[in-house]
């Protein structure tokens, strides 16, 4: 491991493109187009990365976030997120809208009258709840929205869902069916109103490799570039497949406990329920992570050798998406340093 | 509320100033010295506000954090944490132990003799564990743990610790107890090995009006500068003592809730297992955030009419101290913008 001050978050380049290329696989085969989340990485050369994979374009949850890909020369960006477009937004969308292609997200028709009154014909893509209830209409009211947003003037592509209630155990194959089944109704429903869903978005990197391709024309994982402690535990990806890790130092061995220096403003505190700790030590699977402060990981080891004071250890955090977020900058192992561009880019 | 695109973290500055004075007032009154942790707040303009008020320094967790503290004319910084220093640390600290008073945390001989190698002379102070179980040693080997720092040449100034256990409702005396229990242990294990510990350091916001002003001579909270949802509930704070809230906006109806452009990536993922949901609405004390996503927080409103799509919420994180750490910047109530320079300050 590089001589840097940790903790410090470190990327396997190989892993990385082989995650990169098998998803784009996945789909090429498949017939769908790939649309990968880019608030996982933030970080404009692992778009390029997924572009150069045959990403039709990258989704993104912030005008903030699209200012910053736009920037760094990513062409197609669809915010996948139900945009409250008011004059300052609005302004920024036409500035983004004049130079890429823009697609926003709608659930309701306050949020696509206040869109089309600041960005007038906007390509937007109907949001429709599969489950997860957390964002989306119903799917049968999908229509109803979809005409209100022609009659604004509004260029509706069509359909999208995430399906975040797949991040839970044995789960993926019921979750995605569920999904395929909202999005399915939602197409009916546009269809009722006339309009034709030319796009059908949907899937998470737990839900991926259940895709339901006759329903789906394109899908927008995002954790499936790194992987993380979420993906292994649900079975998504093993050990080998995860990209990124945290390298942290020993700093104690209070307790007879390993404690580490990578908390919860390095890793993230995100601990679903299913969860066995607060993220994982690949080189020792059957350590654990049983508490954690803002600087502290107490580690309850396995029965080898506990590391000395002073050694680094790599640990994988819960959910990547938001350790990255925590960072300024990737560390590669064949010493490249990648800026997190979009870190903080919640606007 | 201000025209700025939301998420954003707004503090009121009246609401801030008197909990400075408070916790100032509170520690003179009991002949303590206060060192509050500017963790919490990474923002040079509050840590004058506390040196103003009478602080007698900052508490930091890391080198980096005493680094951008420093810069900004603080010139008595004790780090609050067993830091392993390794060459490249220790050239950092040596260059602030040539500008500012600095402490640093010990819990054990291999951590200590790293930091005496490299820092000779360094003033130290021994971490005990008071029952939190995360770092520091047992109250009983604090005297040993001294008496080798002192062979290795460092300044032993006394003993610390952070009793973060006391996050748990109903436990603050109790845990202050403990604390003051394990610190008067810990002065007694020094004493045997004939060190005086001249200061006696603890204390969290939680446990900070149990403090024992009998056994400590310093205490160190850091939240109570805004407080926030956890103190809330904790009953260590009411909602006229937040000094700070995120302002979001309501993006959606989704299913009858109300859905806020506000979730972990603007106000931290932490949720103890006691807290009602994940963050509180100060003008809905009734309604539950049930549900966050990155950019989403869905909320189970209470009996009033919803708020409208569009319209702008405050919300109080759970961890306010995690929250700041997500943010660039403090607007204030009246009109000023204050950089966060410490933010993602971990090593």
């Amino acid at each position: 491991m590089l001589d840097r001050p940790t903790p410090y978050l470190l990327v396997d380049p190989d892993v990385l493109s082989a995650n990169v290329q098998a998803m784009a696989r996945f789909a090429r085969d498949r017939g769908l187009l790939l649309r990968p989340h880019a608030k996982t990485h933030k970080t404009p050369e692992i778009a390029r990365l997924q572009l150069a994979a045959g990403a039709t374009g990258l989704t993104v949850a912030t005008v903030s976030e699209a200012e910053a890909f736009a920037a760094a020369g990513v062409t197609d960006l669809f915010l996948a997120y139900p945009l409250w477009v008011d004059p300052a937004r609005g302004a920024r969308l036409r500035a983004l809208t004049d130079r890429v292609a823009v697609q926003v997200g709608i659930d309701s028709v306050e949020g696509a009258r206040a869109l089309a009154a600041q960005v007038p014909g906007c390509s937007v893509m109907v949001e429709v709840d599969s489950g997860q209830h957390r964002s989306g209409v119903q799917p049968s009211e999908a229509g109803v929205l979809a005409e209100c947003a022609v009659r604004t003037g509004l260029d509706v592509h069509g359909v999208f869902s995430f399906p975040g209630h797949s991040y839970a155990p044995g789960i993926a194959a019921e979750v995605a069916g569920q999904e395929s089944a909202a999005l399915r109704a939602a197409v009916g429903s546009l269809a009722e109103h006339g309009i034709e869903a030319r796009v059908v978005s949907g899937g998470s990197t737990p839900s991926a490799s259940e895709v339901d391709s006759d329903v789906l024309t394109e899908m927008r994982p995002g954790v499936y570039v790194f992987n993380d402690a979420q993906q292994w535990e649900l079975g998504t990806a093993g050990p080998e497949g995860i990209s990124l890790v945290c390298v942290a130092t020993v700093v104690s061995h209070s307790g007879g406990k390993v404690v580490l220096d990578a908390g919860s403003k390095a890793l993230g505190a995100d601990r679903q329920v299913w969860a066995t700790g607060y993220g994982r030590l690949p080189d020792h699977p059957d350590a654990r992570i049983t508490l954690q402060g803002e600087h502290h990981a107490v580690v309850a080891w396995d029965g080898s050798p506990r590391p000395e004071i002073g050694s680094r250890v790599r640990v994988v955090p819960n959910h990547v998406c938001i350790a990255v977020n925590l960072h300024d900058e990737l560390v590669t192992t064949d010493g490249q340093v990648w800026t997190v561009t979009a870190r903080g880019a919640n606007t």
